[in-house]
């Protein structure tokens, strides 16, 4: 028999592959492109900051710029190991030698769009030859430059894959060996399914360049069809080692596939899996916010406010009795606090618990409240009665609470010990206080 | 050779088992449990009426309070054939009995939790034989009173379903062999790899529900972990034909899976799927915003302001040459509108093209402006040097934009005309108009 009664009983998942798995960061990079959104070079230090004590492997950045540069000087300046500042470049020289400027950046990230669309359409090229020539060309000159790979292969999954991305695969392979081939779902058309076929199988595409020979497999997933979390973990899944995520999944379009997500599968989920810190990621989410004017509504995953926030009758009685029952990890484990609210949704038990607090709160003792106490009903009933005459749009808080307490435990039960047996009003029936 | 250079190009996908596929809207009833959301009856009417008009064929509602019960017979009355309206009720007679009381609902959901976390800490029961009994008890008593059923299966991803739930669902289906059994991830813990295994397998719970005869099978995914999508779609990939979804993802925690992206993968990606008209999802998401107060980002997938806007420098080439290089679909297929914007992370290309715009509009030609026109670089420098004195946090308005054609483009040109050759000021270098 099989029980489930807390943390530790939930069994840990193995990657069926078993190798280890990294995250690479593109929040100042595909972060930095999403329209409507300007940041400062101290947002990008600041971001540099978080994910450094996230634990986070490497990101990358664009050198264009003179405010880029010096944040990236700032950065290397800060002498952490992690993250790796890497490069981003289109595939030309003149882009290449951008990042060769940059002392201390050691790798470079090179754009190679490989679906026609991109290639003809987008590009102005004649022929996917024309493409691969000037593909094959830019990586040689990364390398006779000294500088590590990736290839930020684009829009694989609106690509003929077997037609000339896999074969284009095998040359850069040849130049280098080590080169991390970038898996990029530039449209968001991916599926995690192993049955899902070209061009949109992530697995599919994964397990072919396993057998081609690429060592280094990444995935860099946009959230279109919100598809951007599961296939990062399809990649890791099904043998990439790399994930490339954005910070609240902020990027073009619908963004990316959220890293907060991915890092807290890995740690709460996987096997024997525990090199990333959270703790400060909800902090960074606030700084999102305040500071760069990211909306994080209520229910975003890991770090939005409803995260550990219950109202509704059933969820409320259930975290009272043990977290367990609704909450899916621990608040502590990504810098959050549970909350227990009373709206309209709300039941008695979360009003019976909320008086007792209130109650030990007002009086510093440890007082016991039963839920069929009468006063608890009134207290409800008046709350209701807010919410029926449809006036009310937000939830009661603390401070209202307070006020039902005082005035039905603690000014009643001052006029009923004042006042004779027969003035008991409603709801201030005297009840001994354990 | 497979190419691919516009929508039509694209393969569609076929779900492997080929069977009919529906949507079971929770918005008014998950969705209205959220933390800090009131919901009013006419929010919930409304709601029902944008449902109405995307053709989604259920919903679930609460009917326990006066307000709820007013929004349900409003509903009823407007004759819709769908969204039909179905019940909500924990497994006890009295709950059921409020269902029963309302003419014109003839489905139910009855919760059923099953993991031992919940049976045993949450509901304070001794046993799972307790727990089952009042399950089929409960069942067989909306069946005796004439109700449709739907089994909550609450808590299935951290439950034992081989040694508990399984043989609990073949005695529902005993009684009710048309029941839809409602796989509910309630916290989120499901997986959408069929490799997965027990309790988190989405993909291998529905196989078993199918083994052991289960005609309707309904997904219900929360977000916790990024999956509700994923684990939506596998459900039915791997053969569930109903998901439970709320729009925007709005409910518990961090919410639900989210109607418009799946609804939104069913007709953009499904062969021969049609039948859900997505036309008038962006104006719901303003109306939930406006009127309910839920944040939606930018990079909400198909309904975040971000969807169709373009900023970078490679990106808005690629659109303007042609859209289909960077939009996953077509902007009118959930009322959207395409946006160029200029911003720090915008090249030369949108700012052509956007001064192109300004001067047809302000001056009704058509006019064709050259990249390399110096007054574009001009402004191109004006505005880079807002982004690098780093005041400025915002793109350029159109109004600003305006302000810039109007300054190097006409009057430029006006000073240009009536002052002497050796007169020209900088960046504005008359230029013949075509």
């Amino acid at each position: 028999m099989k029980a489930y009664r807390s943390y530790e009983d939930l069994p840990k998942i193995k990657l069926p592959l078993g190798q280890e798995v990294f995250i690479s960061d593109s929040t100042i990079r595909d972060g930095s492109q999403m329209p409507g959104i300007v940041m400062k070079k101290r947002h990008k230090l600041e971001i540099f900051e978080y994910l450094h004590k996230i634990g986070v492997e490497k990101l990358e950045t664009f050198v264009y710029n003179e405010r880029d540069r010096e944040a990236v000087r700032e950065m290397l300046d800060r002498g952490y190991e992690f993250p790796e500042v890497t490069g981003w470049a289109r595939a030309n020289p003149k882009d290449i030698d951008f990042v060769l400027g940059m002392d201390g950046i050691k790798e470079t990230g090179i754009l190679m769009s490989v679906s026609d669309s991109h290639v003809i359409d987008k590009m102005g090229l004649k022929s996917r030859e024309e493409a691969e020539e000037k593909y094959v060309n830019a990586l040689q000159y990364a390398v006779d430059h000294g500088l590590r790979t990736r290839a930020h292969i684009e829009d694989m999954t609106r690509a003929d894959n077997e037609g000339f991305v896999f074969p284009l695969i095998e040359k850069l392979l040849e130049i280098d060996p080590d080169c991390t081939i970038r898996l990029c779902d530039t449209l968001g058309y991916g599926l995690p399914f192993p049955e899902a076929e070209e061009p949109y199988g992530i697995p599919y595409i994964v397990k072919r360049l396993r057998e081609i020979g690429t060592k280094n497999i990444e995935t860099h997933v946009h959230d279109d069809f919100g598809f951007s979390v599961a296939c990062s973990i399809a990649g890791y899944w099904y043998g990439a080692n790399w994930s490339s995520l954005t910070f609240l999944g902020i990027g073009e379009r619908a963004g990316n596939a959220e890293l907060e997500k991915v890092a807290l599968f890995l740690i709460t989920r996987v096997e024997g899996f525990d090199k990333y810190d959270l703790k400060s990621i909800t902090e960074f989410a606030r700084y999102m916010e305040n500071e760069i004017g990211i909306r994080v509504p209520r229910n975003k995953s890991v770090v939005g406010r409803n995260i550990f926030a219950h109202e509704s009758g059933i969820h409320t009685a259930g975290i009272i009795k043990n977290p367990f029952t609704y909450e899916p990890y621990q608040p502590e484990l990504v810098g959050g606090k549970r909350e227990l609210m009373i709206g309209d949704s709300s039941g008695i038990e979360v009003i019976r618990y909320k008086v007792e607090e209130t109650l030990n709160e007002l009086m510093h003792v440890a007082a016991k409240v039963d839920k069929n106490d009468p006063r608890i009903r009134a207290i409800q009933q008046d709350i209701q009665k807010l919410y029926n005459e449809e006036q009310r749009v937000s939830c009661i808080s603390d401070e209202e609470l307070k006020k039902y307490v005082e005035k039905y435990f603690m000014l009643e039960s001052i006029i009923d010990e004042h006042s004779a047996d027969d003035m008991h009003s409603a709801g201030g029936k005297k009840k001994s206080k354990k």
